[in-house]
């Protein structure tokens, strides 16, 4: 199918929904898959979202909803960008419009959105431990229902896919865990277990295995033509019965596949005798990212998540402007490595999202993408620098809380100059709360030795990343999704624990970190006018503060403010009032402006920072209203 | 060999170690061995420790200095607490007397402490990861020294052991995983993993496998009487030689075992022959825990980690006095489960530990024991609760660390109803700074919706546990290792978010947390002799705070202070600096007691406190000097 030309027949919209797929002919289910592909297309054109992986899916999320009985039968999506498909299906046919929009519906499963959500997902493998709970839980409680966990073949080398398929074989709960295997992540798979995948795709022989038969043959005495062509037939029944699914056999797992994951006939076939097992069913079915959609099917790292494309054609919308924070990273870590060969960049399945492609292929040996595995990145890391080299460990800050234990035991416990590159940090947008990097600052202060940084602008990020491979030990460098500040202004060289003070005022001092530099600046404009002098300083290190700067303001001006694009609790602000009260300051009074206590939303990254006051506008509101706290008392933020 | 009668001979305290277990014949090496089992029982017998897991490894230490040249070749601990004799083996033989005590050797691997120490482990399953680091490092240098990671089948279970796994096997890497099969983690395993581990051990007859052959075998027209014993022996020399490390060799690892892991020839030769491989290896090292100590190889849990026995007889040195907080959570639980069916336990490979035992033999369905799987224990438990039940994770506070994602992206952010007993929180003592839990307080607080307490006693701790499956949301309780206070006064009733006020005072109000209550409150009675009036309130609540109550106390006395088993970076002091910062209160001064910025050694826990001040002492001393700050200028924390 193209993106034009396929006759909207909207079966779809008169079907009562997800039953009325139960009374559907095959041709009929095909035609509800075109159809679904038409309003994916053009609904993500426009709003952008993950357009491949839910192409990949519209026929396994049929034959699942045709033979399972949601929401009594609970279905799981592992990472939850897939589950487009089955929203469409359950209820949000007509607000799919409002996909990934301020108020409207989520990319990621919400159950707070529907029933038919069994559970959110939104990080990585999640979806079999998930499962195991709720099976535990039925089966506690005398009910009879059915769980379904989808997870893709990259989701399965995230560590606590392993701990869970290890538990659920144990406990023998009838659960159904279907292995989405598009040979994909989000960018090509790793690992061994994907090669091992493969190996079962494609021509299952076991060496190892096969020498030692053909051995055998040639050894017995007195062999007939007949015999030679039946044992020939052992072998081969050898390698296709046994080794497909022994890994997960293994595990306690009964294997079926791998099936076409888009003939619907065969993915319900298989699906109902699983539904007819006792015990844990794990079906391998085969897909392809971006099924149907052409520019999709030819590229689908690009269409995996993307900000919204031209039709017909598919063109992904042009970006004009300064180079994104995670290009300007890339580039830079490129640079250093070519003069420091000591420097390894890792990522975890994000060779692109982390801008390392180019960094990948010029260096091929020093570039390690471990798959999903943050874990393992984060400690694979410490060896490295145990071993010598300078390795910069580049994740998304969402994505790092995975490996917080091995950021605080491995690497800091250790004092190893590992370089954390935190790209999405603070609000990432339509991707939302599972996504948003709100946390950080929190999870890395408490921990000893870390130093942390925050760059105001592209420039500073190159900087500060040239300074954390010479400081020979932890540092995290956090900055936004999202494009620099594109006219840089030289400042002064960025120092270790030292913050830049941009200007200077009276009344109030405004330390401001990262991309909120700017807006802090602008406020300070505005407030001059108004006949309010302040001081933005450029905060630069969250860890250690640049205590003199701090204190000097503090000492001089009667008003402090804080501005992070962070969680209030524990944040930067936090830090700055542990170091107050430390000294004993008492004579200023600090405002921190940041994010409330609670999950923020999702939207357009700006939008949501504009809710927040998190922008010119919103620091001017806390400065004038901390000169006249009378007017805005009971405010309490 | 028992604690008594074995001839000491000395060979160990005249060789030169390690170089010199090259010379020894085997005889020899087995008198070594002798010594080493007679050393490390007396020695723990007094210092406390883990004896059993270091008992199981003596042959396997000995065995690896033999053939590999340590400190060039690295040798990783997986956990570390089985290195005692590596310890031994490598410049600690005459210190070993200070073991785990304060400014003694370490019970765990630290490179500060002798360069045979690789990588500092403590944490379960990070020593592959650590492995596929070093030997990255090493290739891309251009070195050619060996690296071995010692793990533990219990370790084996953790996630991130399966995503080092997976990326070594992918990455072809030269290193040697030796698995120290057990049959335990630090209780009995569970898993899948562990069931083929033992079938591995025991029969390793696939039955599926064996079903197909002999069906074939049937089938075959005028088979002769010598075909069929061919064909017998065919189908032997598949089991044995295909399956037992199918597992391993899936995923990219060349597997040699099962050895008999107390027979140090053999292990000599498997290592020699792996060490001429290229590739990654894994060897599967048959171990009892405990080895050559017959109360420990009968009861290896009781002398896993143990606080010293007797000798001779082995008997554990009795505890008198008040009973453990862990001892009392169980006993709770155990009650509150009788009354709701809803209640599941759950422990990640501790049920000791965190005092389930009763819990699993009354409730044997609603006990889950994941094995060593934090991340998956917490989403398990997050669909446990989605399915109606009220899921109780009991996990250390340092282990939980692993599972920080899982707590905030799968409990909180869906709201749900999980409650995390988070025992060992605060200075666990001789098991040290990876063993602390210093930080529970920093990475809990930063998430939405999360209520946190922490019992001043025991009998707070019974009323927690209740309040907190009551309120059908997510809450942690965090509660120290050791003994309760024994005489427990009744108090105010355990309400959400409220403190308790114990005494009244008019120049100080402190604020204490946990097992900090009662030195606070002694702390106040001797200030009131020097004439210094403290208010002492039991904080309760970490999170929310009780707002009431502390400003009502922030706005009448003019000083107060916070006390926290905790790093002061962002722990309790700090959530109610914020607060006041909020609220605009200005006109008090806060002082924070807790542990300052670094990581926190090793040591008997009452002594690590009194180093850090967090005592009754060290509580008057911070008053005294916020009541006579100039006296005190410069002490800043």
């Amino acid at each position: 199918m193209d993106d034009k030309g396929a006759k909207n027949t909207n079966l779809l919209g008169n079907l009562q929904l997800p039953e009325g797929l139960k009374e559907l002919s095959y041709q009929e289910l095909e035609a509800v898959a075109a159809e679904i592909r038409e309003l994916l297309i053009s609904t993500i054109a426009r709003t952008g979202g993950h357009l491949a992986p839910n192409l990949g899916v519209v026929e396994l999320t049929l034959a699942l909803h045709r033979v399972f009985n949601s929401p009594q039968d609970k279905i799981i999506w592992d990472v939850g960008h897939q589950s487009y498909v089955h929203k469409l299906l359950t209820g949000r046919l007509s607000r799919f419009s409002t996909l990934r929009q301020l108020g409207g519906i989520s990319g990621f499963p919400r159950p707070e959105e529907s029933e038919h959500d069994a559970f959110a997902t939104g990080h990585s493998s999640t979806s079999i431990s998930a499962a195991v709970g709720l099976a535990k839980a039925r089966d506690l409680s005398g009910e009879r229902h059915k769980i379904i966990a989808v997870i893709g073949d990259g989701s399965m080398t995230g560590g606590m896919a392993f701990e869970a398929l290890n538990h659920a074989g144990h406990l023998n709960l009838d659960l159904i865990v279907v292995l989405n295997d598009n040979e994909m992540s989000i960018a090509r798979n790793v690992g061994a277990l994907s090669a091992y995948l493969s190996r079962v795709r494609m021509n299952p022989a076991i060496n190892r295995l096969k020498e030692e038969i053909e051995q055998l043959i040639q050894g017995i005495p007195g062999v007939g033509e007949k015999t030679v062509r039946y044992l020939e037939r052992l072998k081969d029944s050898l390698k296709y019965l046994v080794i497909p699914g022994i890994l997960f056999e293994e595990l306690g797992f009964s294997y079926f596949g791998p099936v076409d994951g888009h003939n619907i006939r065969q993915l319900v076939q298989v699906f109902r005798d699983a539904a007819g097992r006792s015990g844990p069913v794990l079906i391998h079915v085969l897909t392809k990212k971006g099924k149907g959609y052409l520019p999709a099917e030819e590229d689908p790292l690009k269409y995996h998540g993307i900000s919204g494309f031209e039709l017909p054609g598919g063109r992904p919308r042009e970006r004009s402007g300064p180079p994104t924070y995670t290009q300007v990273f890339g580039e830079t870590l490129l640079e250093v490595a070519k003069k420091d060969e000591r420097v390894v960049a890792i990522t975890a399945a994000m060779p692109e999202g982390t801008g390392l492609l180019e960094f990948a292929r010029v260096f091929p040996d020093r570039f390690i993408d471990v798959g999903i595995a943050e874990q393992h990145a984060v400690t694979m890391a410490a060896g490295l620098a145990r071993g010598g080299k300078k390795p910069v460990v580049a994740i998304y800050s969402s994505f790092l809380q995975r490996a917080y234990d091995q950021i605080l035991h491995d690497v800091c416990l250790q004092n190893l100059p590992v370089v954390f590159a935190l790209d999405r940090a603070g609000v990432v947008g339509e991707d939302g709360p599972t996504h948003h990097g709100l946390f950080d600052l929190a999870y890395l202060r408490s921990i000893p030795g870390i130093t942390i940084m925050a760059p105001k602008d592209e420039d500073e990020l190159r900087e500060m990343l040239r300074l954390a491979l010479a400081m020979e030990k932890p540092v995290a460098i956090r900055y936004p999704r999202g494009q620099g500040q594109g006219e840089n202004k030289p400042g002064e060289p960025v120092l270790p624990g030292r913050a830049e003070v941009l200007c200077r005022g009276e009344q109030v001092a405004i330390f401001a970190l990262g991309p909120l530099v700017a807006e802090a600046e602008k406020a300070a404009r505005r407030l001059s006018l108004l006949g309010i002098g302040c001081a933005v300083i450029n905060a630069r290190f969250v860890k250690p503060l640049d205590r003199e700067t701090i204190l000097y303001w503090a000492r001089r001006v009667p008003h402090l403010v804080t501005v992070e694009d962070h969680n209030l609790a524990g944040g930067f602000g936090s830090a700055v009032l542990e170091l107050l009260a430390d000294e004993g300051v008492q004579e200023t009074r600090l405002t921190r402006l940041g994010y409330p206590d609670r999950f923020v939303e999702f939207g357009p990254q700006q939008k949501l920072r504009d809710l927040y006051g998190l922008n010119a506008e919103g620091i001017c509101r806390a400065v004038t209203g901390q000169l006249l706290p009378v007017a805005d008392a009971g405010s309490g933020r």
